[in-house]
């Protein structure tokens, strides 16, 4: 199989192929509080690129996360920490989610052939997803304000390794290796490594370290989340 | 100082500030070549970034240097090999020169502060440049069609190494320790390190694998090509 990382949604159209199936990644925090999300029994969620659109819906009587700079955005009803998305509050709904860079993510890959939401808390079960498509895999990182961040880049790099395992993998561009690289540095404490990134002294500064150590920890939310073109939500494969 | 990369040209305005100093590094083969052929006497080097332009000037006798996918354009003196630049041929000339990554990062940078060209070839003299500046400095990949490659990325981090052994460094963003990282594992045979690299098979696919091992070299061609933006032409700060 082909594999292949983006690492920016800047970058997606000079990585964007027919049929590619993409495995969006925004591990602090957005893709990991989605797959909490549906593990606590969330329905549905629909992500939204801009904070009007959130609010529009919050008035019609959805739940909202929305997260700016890693604050909840005051209307909102979640920020992007995963513990907010208890299961008596999100089960059964359908939540609108909009993210500095997660849901930028998604809207930049939307139109490919299958479009996953990935994260340490369901590594095993994209994984095995990306095994079975038969398709060229693309992790699409959402990095920071179109910048390349650390923490996606390896949970790419965990995503190849795991797929290597398994298959013949053929690398799409040099990016692949860079991730998988740095995946073999950081396997053995990704949180101390991940301790000198930006990201993680931004949830320092906002009093969510917390959220760091539960985001890097694998296959707590064994869910799989897809995008439905046609309506624009996400919902679980399984 | 605060040091920076930029992983490809594509995402040069998420990185961009003011009065950043750029250094920009195609170093299979573009600006690598463009030292040699300063180090061997050129007097200027013109980059354009399409072919027209360069057939035009060749036709108002211009040497030009014209490489696409590696391969020499028909009308041009030149490729895009190092060895073909030799001293009784550029010396004392202008040369105009358009590559498939090279001359497209210049062009995104063209409106910095100051805009160097780097390679391995000069690394000395470009780490003395950006620490005597006080500025911000940027490293700007080539990459290949907009995507990251491993001998850009590898360039900054060893660039980065220096400026942090000579003064205390600030990372701009999670590229940088990326780049530094890598450039870790590479450092001590950067040519092992990227045999399994794209641009290292494009190169042999090509009959050039000579020189990939020549680019690697440190400190063959100490100049200090910096681009005017007045004139459009790149010449020597010494």
């Amino acid at each position: 199989m082909t594999v292949d990382i983006c690492l920016s949604p800047v970058l997606y159209p000079h990585y964007q192929q027919e049929n590619d199936l993409v495995v969006v990644a925004d591990i602090f925090r957005a893709t990991t509080t989605m797959c909490t999300a549906f593990n606590n029994g969330a329905a549905a969620i629909i992500p939204v690129a801009d904070i009007e659109e959130a609010r529009r819906y919050r008035a019609e009587g959805y739940l909202v996360g929305a997260e700016r700079k890693t604050r909840r955005v005051e209307f909102a009803d979640f920020g992007n920490s995963p513990f907010e998305y208890r299961p008596e509050i999100v089960a059964g709904r359908e939540i609108v989610f909009t993210t500095t860079n997660g849901t930028r993510a998604i809207e930049a890959a939307k139109d490919c052939d299958r479009l996953l939401i990935g994260a340490f808390s369901n590594i095993d079960v994209v994984a095995d997803a990306c095994f079975s498509s038969g398709k060229r895999v693309v992790v699409l990182c959402a990095g920071w304000n179109g910048r390349v961040n650390l923490e996606d880049t390896l949970f790419g790099g965990a995503l190849l390794e795991r797929l290597s395992k398994r298959d013949e993998v053929v690398f799409g561009s040099d990016a692949a290796r860079i991730a998988l690289e740095l995946w073999g540095k950081a396997n053995r404490s990704p949180l101390d490594y991940l301790k000198k990134s930006d990201h993680y002294s931004r949830l320092t500064a906002s009093g969510v370290e917390g959220d760091a150590a539960y985001c890097l920890q694998q296959n707590t939310a064994p869910v799989l989340p897809c995008y439905n073109r046609e309506n624009g939500k996400l919902t679980l494969l399984r």
